[in-house]
């Protein structure tokens, strides 16, 4: 019965949200409508019933685990209308344009984290690559933690090709990148129109993407750990930006 | 065969180390016995293998995967000597002393990323709690991406006594928390012997904790999403930490 951890259809995925808090989450918008909330008889949450309303289906334990596609549910299931792809142009055109492009993000946990902090951090959009990139599935939406509701994603034919056109719109791509020429806490164009790019786990950005970049900033380490995961970078890179936002 | 998550034995756990990167880290770094090396006679790693020398074991998938603790061993298990549990005193006795402690962190991934992150930004040592908190499983270990290799951990009784203790020493306590006081980026005493507490996954600090704490400081949010992930907040605490001590 599980389904391929793709959203499917070639979308972003989305439709398919597991887990009290990512459901929780996804009610509260209220941002696209929810087909049915699926929850064990064996422990109903009140909260997520009342939030459910009509919405709402108590199921015995064996069958909720047939529905789930991962073992993140924590009891609660939601089947959604999958989210809106929004469009490169529109989110490169925003006069507040803090975008973040993933090229080749591949865990969905990592995926789902990196949602979350650039939500917290008041990014305006995402773009992630159509292909060999991790999409909305229910273990990403359950670590985004609600940001998938509110933070406009665009899928792209290629991040370089995307960043090209960030560039013509205006808008600085800055790449994050351990040979980068300045330090992150250096980032004096925050304030402006900008794309901050990260590459895959393990690999960092692919040449292509690099050179597409206008600078490239590196994150300052002081261990023998040569390098950081990938959320935990988007992470400081964000927040980075927020902070010069102020 | 597949063990307890617990590191067992009451310490720090570390003995199992799967997937190549924590492998190899564990290899380089040459700071405890490993005794041997088990890797998938299918799928050899020349690098691993040469490093492991006369420690390499050779054994098909199957017997791997019931010597494995995780599902994220890459086809390359470790057995090596327990970490070694840190002191207190000595970790609060160091001049340069830049702690952190967690105070209920659960999810091994979790932990694995916060100690990735802190080590990155030249922690000097972590303080777990001796029960009720992951430890250091598999999956943790390969979180962590060798930092437990290099990153002292000591085990305590309590997070609100441990933090007195510190008190007494002359270290600053600095709770992570929603309420406090202050922003992180106005943290000025990053450059004094300092612990950062963090609390649990979706809890926070316990309010024994939060009274033991000297300052308070919060991390700014701008988006929907209310709050950051546990290894976010920590890595973006300890970065912030790094980046006053240049």
């Amino acid at each position: 019965m599980k389904k391929a951890e793709s959203g499917g259809g070639g979308g972003l995925g989305g439709d398919q949200v597991e887990g009290k808090r990512a459901v929780t989450e996804l009610l509260k918008a209220g941002r696209r409508r929810v087909r049915t909330v699926f929850m064990v008889n064996t422990n109903v949450d009140d909260d997520i019933a009342e939030l459910a309303g009509g919405a709402l289906k108590l199921v015995a334990p064996q069958r909720l685990e047939q529905i789930a596609r991962s073992d993140v549910h924590q009891g609660v299931v939601a089947q959604a209308a999958p989210l809106k792809v929004a469009d490169l142009d529109d989110l490169l055109a925003a006069d507040d344009a803090f975008l973040v492009a993933l090229d080749g993000v591949t865990d969905p946990r990592n995926l789902g984290a990196i949602l979350r902090s650039a939500e917290t951090a008041g990014a305006t959009g995402v773009l992630l690559p159509r292909h060999r990139s991790a999409h909305i599935t229910p273990v990403a939406a359950k670590a985004a933690a609600g940001a998938i509701e509110y933070l406009p994603m665009a899928l792209v034919g290629g991040i370089p090709n995307a960043l090209e056109r960030a560039q013509r719109a205006g808008v600085w791509c800055v790449g994050l990148d351990e040979r980068g020429q300045r330090d992150l806490t250096e980032l004096d164009l925050a304030d402006q129109r900008i794309v901050i790019v990260l590459g895959a786990e393990g690999k960092g950005l692919a040449r292509l993407t690099r050179d597409r970049c206008d600078m490239l900033v590196r994150i300052p380490m002081k261990g023998h750990v040569a390098s950081l995961n990938v959320a935990a970078a988007a992470t400081l890179a964000c927040h980075e930006v927020a902070r010069r936002r102020v």
